[in-house]
C-alpha cells in the first residue's frame, strides 16, 4: 500500500480509465468521454502525470494506453466486453506504476478494483434507478464511489459514496454571448426521456421559435419517426439534426434560453453547464440533477409541469445573462472540477493507507 | 494452495458456474446450460461435492446457490452483465470451500479466475473465430481451458487447453428407434449458419418427405420470413416450428436420417449425438467439429458439398442404426464426459499446486 507521504506529495501520477465505445474527446455524441477528456489534459495542466487508458484514436495531453486502436462504436466492434474486459486487466498489470486509478467503467472492474493494492476510485456516469443492479453495488458497497450530483446517489443511498463531483468545461471553450438570436434551444438526443414534444410544446404557447439540435440514435429512430417527426412541420420549429463542439457556441450563445424539460433522473446534464458557460439560462422540468445545476429565479426556472414553464419561459428575459456566466465560471468549469477529484483521490489514498 | 493429496482422494468438491441467461436445464433452448445440467448431475451420481451456480429456477441434484430467482431471458433482465458480473464475485468469495472450479462463463470470470488460490478450468462452449477476441485470449494465455472439440481450438491454438471433452447425454435419455417414419428431420434453430435451405434441397432431390423442427430467434425473424418461409410450402415440407424435450426421441427416432447441412465452424451440435443415441445416422456438411462426432461411412456421411449430401442421404440406409447407438453409448455419454471432467480437474489441481 502507498505510503502516508502520498497525501502530501503534490505531483499524482494518475491513471485515468475511459470506456473505449467513443474517443477521448468523442468524434460525437459521448458525455462520458467528453468529461474524461477534459479532466485528463486539466490534470496534466494542473501538472499531474496522467495515463490515460483509452481507443487508439484519442487525442490527449496525457501519456496514452489503448487496447484497442479505433473507438467501438464507430468502428462497429462485435465484441465490445470482450475488449473492455481486456482493458481493466490491462490496467491491473500496470496498478503499481499509479499512485490512484480513476475508473470510469463501472461496473466491469468491480471485482478486480476490490483486489487492487493500488487506491481507486469510480466515477458513476448513468442512471442508478434500475432494481437489476441493486445486488450488484449491494455486493460492492465497500468500494469507493463518486457521484456526479448528490440525486444520482438516490436509488443506491448505503454505497461508500466519497463525494460528488459535478462535471467542468474547459473554461474558455465556450464564450459569454449576448442571446440575440431570437430564439428558444433544444440541444441533445432526441428520445422519451429528454421530451422533445415538451419544447415544442412550450415553443408553441410561447409564440417563439425554437431550434433543435439533435441527434436520433438507431434505438430512437422509430420514436422519432412517429412521435416527433410529425410535430416538426410547425412554422415555429427549426430542426437543425445534429451539430459538431463548434457550432455549439453558437447555437446556445444565441438563445435565449434552452429548454431541459426532462422526463427521468438525469444524472447530470452537461448541456446545462455549456448553455450557463455561454450565458444563457435554462428553462427545466424538475428532475435528477437538475435543481443542483440550476439556481431557480437566478440562472433559470425549476417547473414542477408544463405551464410553469411556458410561464417561465415568457419570463425568461428577467435572467441576467452575465449571472448565468459566473455561475458557471465559480461552479462548472474543468480548473474547479480537477481540483476536487485530486482531493478525493487523496481522501482514497489515505483511506487505502489506514485500512492496510 | 490444496495440498497434493487432492489428487488421490476419490470425492472432489466441485464448484459449477453456469450463465444465468437460461436456467439449468433450460426450459426451451440453451446448449450450455443443458451440458451444466447433465455434468452436474452426473458428478453427483458419481459421488461428487457438487455445488452448482445458476439461476434460481434451475432443477439439480447439486447444492443450488442462486445469485438470481429467475434465468435472465425469459425474465426479460434490462442488464445481465450486472448479474453475471455479480455471479463471479459470489463464486469468488467462496473458492475456498470447493477443490475445483469449473466455469461456463467465458470471458467473464478471467481477470479474477487467474488471481484464484483454487484451481479451475473454463470449458468454452461457443465460437472463438472472432477477430476481436485475439487480444483478450492472448492476455489470458495461462489459463486453463477445455475445449468441446478440437475443431474449436483452431483460432486459438497457442492458449493453455488442457483438454478436449465432448459433450455427453444421460445414458437413458433418448432410446434406441429402428426410424420407420419415413422421413428426414432437421432440428434445431433456423438461422443462416444453420442451413435449413440446404436440408430442404436435399429433401427435394431425394424425393423424400422432411420434418423441420426448429426455433426462430428474434434476431433470426426476419431471414426466416425472407429466405425461408416461401420454402416451406413445398409439399414434401413440414414444418412444426419448436418442439420439447420430450418430443426429440420421437422426432429422431422415426426418422431415416438427420440432415445437419451447416454452413459455419460448428463447435460441437449436440443435436448429432442426440440423433445418434437414437440410432439416426447424421448427413452433415463438413464444418468444425463435425468429422470429430461423425465417423463417416460408419454413423453418417461426411459431404463437402450439396451434390454430395443428396447422394449420400439416398445410401443412407446402407448405415447401420445399431453401430450408431453404439458409438453413442461409447463416446457420448455424461457418464464419459464427467469421467473426463474429473481426470481434467485433478490434472488443473495438480498444476496449480507445482505452479505454488
Amino acid at each position: 500500500m502507498k505510503s502516508p507521504s502520498f497525501a502530501a506529495r503534490s505531483t499524482l501520477r494518475i491513471a485515468q480509465v475511459a470506456p473505449l465505445s467513443e474517443s477521448v474527446p468523442p468524434k460525437l455524441y459521448g458525455g462520458t468521454e467528453r468529461v474524461v477528456a477534459t479532466l485528463t489534459d486539466e490534470l496534466v495542466r494542473q501538472g499531474h502525470d496522467v495515463t490515460l487508458f483509452a481507443s487508439g484514436d484519442s487525442r490527449t495531453d496525457a501519456t496514452l494506453v489503448a487496447p484497442v486502436p479505433r473507438a467501438l462504436r464507430l468502428a462497429k466492434s462485435v465484441d465490445p466486453l470482450a475488449l473492455h474486459l481486456l482493458l481493466v486487466e490491462q490496467v491491473a498489470q500496470c496498478a503499481d506504476e499509479f499512485d490512484i486509478i480513476h475508473f470510469h467503467v463501472a461496473p466491469l472492474h468491480f471485482s478486480l478494483a476490490r483486489r487492487l493494492a493500488i487506491p481507486h476510485v469510480t466515477t458513476l456516469h448513468g442512471r442508478l434507478d434500475l432494481p437489476e443492479i441493486v445486488a450488484l453495488y449491494s455486493e460492492f458497497s465497500d468500494l469507493p464511489l463518486i457521484s456526479v450530483s448528490d440525486a444520482q446517489r438516490g436509488p443506491l443511498p448505503t454505497q461508500n459514496w466519497i463525494g460528488t463531483v459535478y462535471h467542468g468545461l474547459p473554461n474558455r471553450e465556450l464564450q459569454f454571448s449576448a442571446g440575440k438570436g431570437g430564439y428558444l434551444a433544444f440541444l441533445g438526443r432526441i428520445s422519451p426521456e429528454k421530451r422533445v414534444d415538451r419544447a415544442i410544446d412550450i415553443a408553441k404557447a410561447c409564440g417563439c421559435p425554437l431550434k433543435i439540435a439533435a441527434k436520433v440514435d438507431a434505438a430512437d429512430q422509430r420514436y422519432f419517426e412517429q412521435h416527433i417527426h410529425p410535430l416538426l412541420a410547425h412554422p415555429l420549429i427549426d430542426y437543425c439534426g445534429e451539430i459538431t463542439e463548434e457550432e455549439k457556441g453558437a447555437f446556445l450563445g444565441g438563445a435565449t434560453a434552452l429548454l431541459f424539460p426532462i422526463d427521468w433522473p438525469e444524472p447530470f446534464g452537461l448541456v446545462m453547464i455549456e448553455s450557463l458557460a455561454c450565458g444563457t439560462p435554462v428553462v427545466a422540468i424538475r428532475g435528477g440533477s437538475v435543481p443542483e445545476i440550476i439556481d431557480h429565479g437566478v440562472t433559470g426556472f425549476i417547473c414542477d409541469n408544463l405551464d410553469e414553464a411556458v410561464d417561465a419561459t415568457r419570463r425568461v428575459h428577467t435572467i441576467d445573462r452575465r449571472v448565468c456566466r459566473r455561475a458557471f465560471e465559480r461552479r462548472f468549469t474543468a480548473t474547479r472540477m480537477a481540483e476536487e477529484y485530486v482531493q478525493l483521490y487523496r481522501r482514497a489514498a489515505d483511506a487505502a493507507v489506514f485500512a492496510d
